[in-house]
C-alpha cells in the first residue's frame, strides 16, 4: 500500500550536503533558507532480511506497538502482539454511541451520542509536520480533514477580566497588538530606543508598528482602523443604511488581565500551527487502520504480569482477562510499548537503572468531556465554526466540532479539556458530576443555549483509564538528563517504545518515531546476534 | 427549503433593547459584551403581497439579480431576468477542464484541467460572518468546506529581504513578535513607559511580553524558547537521537524589511479571519444553486442596450447575442444589477445625478492564474496544506488548494492573484505570457518543482472580462460622500443592486445585502403606488 518515491529522500540530500560541509553546514543551510527539516521522518524504515526464524513479541497494540509489528513482520520476523484491551489503537480512541466504558473505580458510562458523533478522549488533532503519522494515515487509508485550530471568532474568558464576561479572541488579540504597537511607537518618539536600533531600522519599525497595530496617522490605536480587525459595532451592509459603525477598543488594563497574550503564544506554538488535521469519523479510525495491517497478530485480553529475559530469549507471562487463565509467550526479542505507569507494576528482570528510569517519569492527568447538543447554536447564533473558546476555569476550554458544519441535528462539543489541578479535580468526580461541572462552567460562553440544548454526555478521566492510568509521560529537564537514554536503550533483548520514549511526548508522532528508532536498533542487534 | 426559526431574530432583540435605551445603548451593550452584531443579515426578507399583476425586470443573473428574482417571485411578482452570458452566476464563477473562455481582445483559452480541478477567477473564499451568503448556500444546498486562510508554514517572500529568499511565515512572525516584545521589555526597564501605564499594568505587561514573545528569563528572544514557535533546526524525534536542536532567530533588520507585519495585519483583518469557507467543487456551484432557484426566469444572451422609464413603466431594449435580433421587455419595475462599468455605456433616462454616480466609481483590475501541477509538491516536499505564500512580485501570492489534501494526481495552484499595477501589467499580457510570468515568479517558492511539475494553466484578467470589464467597485471616502446615496436610492421605477451598491464591496455578501435592501424598498414603493 505504500508508495515508493522516485525522488532522493531528505536524508540522502542532507547526507550529500553533509559530505561537503559537515552536519553544522547542513543545519546552517537548512535554517538560513527557511527549509529546516520539519520532521525526523524520512520514509518508512527499510528493514529487510530478518534473522532467520527470529520471533518478536510486542507488548501493546497502540500505534507504537502496531507499527513495530507491521514493519518487523514485513522484514521477515515472526511477530505476536499482546494487548490488554479488546480493542486496538490504544489512546488513538473514540467513544461512539452504543459504547460502554468502565473506568477505574467501577463507574460505567453508556455513551448515547447520535450516529456519526464521537468524543476523542485522547489525541484529537494532527500537526501538518507530523509526517510519520501522516504517511501511515495515507498508506493505511485513513481519510483526514482539516482541524480548525485557530478561530478568531471564538471566545476567551477569564474570571479576572471584564467582570467575568467572555470576549471574542479577535477583539482581544487586535487590542493587545494595537496597544503594544502604540506604546512602542511612543517609546520611539521619546528616543528610548536609539541605542538598540539604527535610524533606518527605527523608521522601518515605526512603519511596521503602524501597519501591524492598525494605528492611525497619529500612531494611535482607535476606532475606525481598529474595527477592521477587532470587528465593528455595526458591520458594513448593503444599500441605504450600509455604512458601518466602528467599535471601541477595550481598556488595555482589562486586555492584559484577560491573559490573551497566552492565547496568542499558544496559536504560534509550532505544534498548534495551521494547518492541522483530524481523521474523518474520529481518532479511532487511525487505531482501526493500523489494526487492519496487523490482523491475526494480536492477542486481545492479555494482561501482562511478568517480563523476563535471559541468554535464550524473552518470556512474557500474561493472564487472559476473560478466562483468568495464565499463559506465557516466548520470543527472541521484545518491543515493550506498555505505558510506564503500568510497566512499573509489572515484574521484570530489567536492570536497576532501567527500572529506575521506568519509575522516574510521571504521567499527566487530563479529563475530556463530550457534550451532545440538540443543535449547533455556536454556529447558528454566534458564528463560531470549529476552534476553541478558552477559560481559566477548570474545564480549560470548550471546543467546537470541525466536521458537519452548517448541518442540522445533534452535535458533540468538547465540553472540557482539563489539565493540571483541574484535571485531577474533575477526574475525582463521578461521570455525572463531571458533566454537571462542564455544563456549569461552559455556560459562560453560551448562557442561553448551553443547558437548554444539552442532550447527553460522556467523559474520560485519564488518571482512571485502566490500561494507562494517566494521559502521557511528562519528562522534565532533570529526568531527561538522568533517565532518558537509559529508557530508550535496548537492554539485551528488550527495547521500549512509545510516546514516552521520545522527545515528541504526548503525540502519536512521538510513539511512531520512537517505534521506528526502536525496531531499527532491534533489527540491527538481531543481525549482529 | 428555508427553515423558519422559532427564536427571536437579532433585529427583534435589538429592537427590544433599543426601546429601553435607544440605539446607542444597543451598540454599547452589544460591543461591551463581545456580542456586537457580526452581520446585517437577519433572515431572508419577508416580502408578501406583491402589487397585483406587477412585473419586475431584473438585469443580470449574478447573485444580486438572482436573489432579487427569487425573493420577488416568492412575494408574488412576475419576474424576468435578462442576462448577457449563456451561464448564470456572474462573478461566482469557476473554470473547469473543457471550458472555453474568450476575453476582450479575442484571446481564447481552452481549459485543460483534470476532472474535479478548477480555478475560481473571482470570489474564492467566504468569511464566517457573511451570513446572508451562508444562509442561502444552506437553503439552496451548496456544500461548503473549510478554506485554509492562515497557514503558518507557507512562505513570505520579498525581493528586499534575505537576499530574495522566501522564509516561512511562522519564523518571520515569531521573530517579529519576539523582537517587539524584547524591545518593549527594555523600554519598561528603562522606565520609558512610567507615564503611560500604572505600575500594576507595567508588571502585567512585562509578564505578557515574556509569554507572548517567548522571551527567556532575561527577557531575551532567542534559541530554545523561540524555536517552539519559529520551528527547530532539528525537530524533536523519538528514541536515542530524539533531542531537538534549536534554530537561530533571523536578524531583526531583515525581518522588518520582509514586511511580515503586513501579513500579520492581513490575517487579523476581520474579513480574512478564520474560519473561512469555500464551496465544494468551485465557486460556480453557488451560481448554479442560485440559478436552479430561478429556472425558467432567465433570458440568456441578452445584451441590454437601453433602459428607459416613464410614468407607465420601464422598457428595456436588448440584443440577442446569438441572433443579433433586437427585443424589448416591458415591466413595472427594474432591479438593475449590471456592473457600473457596463451600465455607464448603456443609454438610460436616469437622472444626471444618478448618471454621475454610475460614472464616479472606478473598478479595480485583478488577474488570477490557475496552474495545474502534476503532483502536490507543496504538500509532499514542503508540508504546506492550503493557504498562501506571499510575494512582493506582481503575482502577489500563490495559493494552495484547500481540498483533496494528501491526494495523488494533478492539482491546481492559484499561481497569481495580482492587484494594483501588477494586475494591469499581467492583464496586458497574452494568456500564454501570463502563465510564463506566473511560473517565473512563483518558482521563487518552489524552485525545484515549479516548472518541472507544470502541466497547463488558465488565466482571467478582470479588465478584459467582456461582461464586467473590471473586478469590482472601488469606492473611496470622497465618492462615498458625493455619490453613494444617489446610487442606491430608488429612482422612480428603477433601483440598482450589486456589490457596488454596498459597503461590503467586492464580496458576494455585499451583492446579496444590497439586493435585499433594494427589493425591500422596491416592494414598499410598489405597495404605495
Amino acid at each position: 500500500m505504500e508508495q515508493a518515491q522516485g525522488r532522493p529522500t531528505r536524508r540522502q540530500l542532507m547526507h550529500a550536503i553533509g559530505l561537503i560541509g559537515g552536519t553544522a553546514a547542513v543545519y546552517q543551510m537548512m535554517t538560513t533558507f527557511g527549509h529546516a527539516a520539519e520532521t525526523r521522518f524520512d520514509g518508512p524504515p527499510q528493514l529487510t532480511g530478518a534473522r532467520k526464524g527470529a520471533r518478536v513479541v510486542v507488548l501493546g497494540a497502540g500505534l507504537a506497538g502496531m507499527l513495530a509489528a507491521y514493519e518487523l513482520r514485513k522484514a521477515g520476523y515472526q511477530v505476536k502482539i499482546l494487548e490488554f484491551q479488546q480493542r486496538a489503537g490504544g489512546r488513538a480512541w473514540s467513544l461512539y454511541g452504543g459504547d460502554r466504558y468502565t473506568e477505574m473505580g467501577g463507574a460505567a458510562q453508556d455513551v448515547r451520542f447520535a450516529k456519526g458523533n464521537y468524543l476523542n478522549p485522547g489525541p484529537w488533532r494532527i500537526p501538518h509536520h507530523h509526517r510519520t503519522l501522516l504517511h501511515y494515515c495515507k498508506a493505511f487509508g485513513v481519510a483526514l480533514e482539516p482541524f480548525i485550530q485557530l478561530n478568531h471568532n471564538a471566545y476567551v474568558h477569564s474570571t479576572e477580566a471584564f467582570g467575568g464576561q467572555p470576549m471574542r479572541y479577535r477583539a482581544l488579540a487586535a487590542d493587545f497588538n494595537g496597544n503594544i504597537a502604540e506604546i512602542l511607537g511612543k517609546s520611539i518618539d521619546q528616543k528610548g530606543l536609539d541605542q538598540q536600533l539604527t535610524a533606518e531600522d527605527l523608521d522601518r519599525l515605526k512603519e511596521a508598528l503602524r501597519g501591524w497595530g492598525l494605528l492611525d496617522k497619529d500612531m494611535r490605536y482607535r476606532g475606525e482602523r481598529a474595527s477592521r480587525s477587532r470587528g465593528w459595532a455595526l458591520p458594513p451592509g448593503g444599500g441605504v443604511n450600509g455604512a458601518p459603525k466602528p467599535s471601541e477598543p477595550y481598556a488595555f488594563g482589562e486586555v492584559l488581565k484577560s491573559g490573551i497574550w497566552a492565547n496568542l503564544a499558544f496559536f504560534m506554538n509550532h505544534e498548534f500551527q495551521t494547518t492541522m488535521f483530524q481523521p474523518v469519523g474520529g481518532m479511532q479510525k487511525i487505531g482501526d487502520a493500523f489494526a487492519r495491517q496487523v490482523q491475526g497478530l494480536v492477542v486481545h485480553g492479555a494482561r501482562v504480569t511478568r517480563l523476563m529475559q535471559d541468554k535464550a530469549g524473552v518470556t512474557v507471562t500474561y493472564a487472559d482477562t476473560l478466562s483468568g487463565q495464565v499463559k506465557t509467550e516466548a520470543a527472541d526479542y521484545c518491543v515493550c510499548t506498555i505505558p510506564l505507569t503500568v510497566l512499573s507494576q509489572i515484574e521484570t528482570n530489567l536492570s536497576e537503572k532501567m527500572t529506575a528510569a521506568i519509575n522516574a517519569v510521571p504521567y499527566s492527568s487530563s479529563v475530556k468531556i463530550g457534550l451532545e447538543m440538540r443543535r449547533r447554536f455556536w454556529e447558528e447564533d454566534q458564528e463560531i465554526f470549529g476552534g476553541h473558546s478558552f477559560t481559566n476555569q477548570e474545564i480549560g476550554l470548550i471546543s467546537y466540532p470541525n466536521s458537519g458544519f452548517f448541518s442540522n441535528g445533534p452535535a458533540v462539543l468538547l465540553g472540557a479539556f482539563a489539565n493540571g489541578p483541574g484535571g485531577y479535580h474533575l477526574g475525582g468526580m463521578s461521570p455525572a458530576e463531571r458533566i454537571e461541572a462542564a455544563l456549569a462552567q461552559g455556560a459562560v460562553f453560551h448562557p442561553e443555549a448551553y443547558r437548554k440544548e444539552f442532550l447527553n454526555g460522556a467523559s474520560v478521566a485519564w488518571s482512571r483509564v485502566p490500561w494507562v492510568m494517566g494521559c502521557c509521560a511528562r519528562w522534565n529537564e532533570e529526568s531527561r538528563r538522568d533517565h532518558y537514554q537509559t529508557l530508550v536503550a535496548m537492554e539485551d533483548r528488550i527495547v521500549l517504545a512509545g510516546e514516552h520514549a521520545s522527545y515528541v511526548g504526548c503525540w502519536m508522532e512521538g510513539a511512531l518515531l520512537s517505534s521506528i528508532d526502536a525496531i531499527t536498533r532491534l533489527h540491527k542487534r538481531a543481525l549482529e546476534a
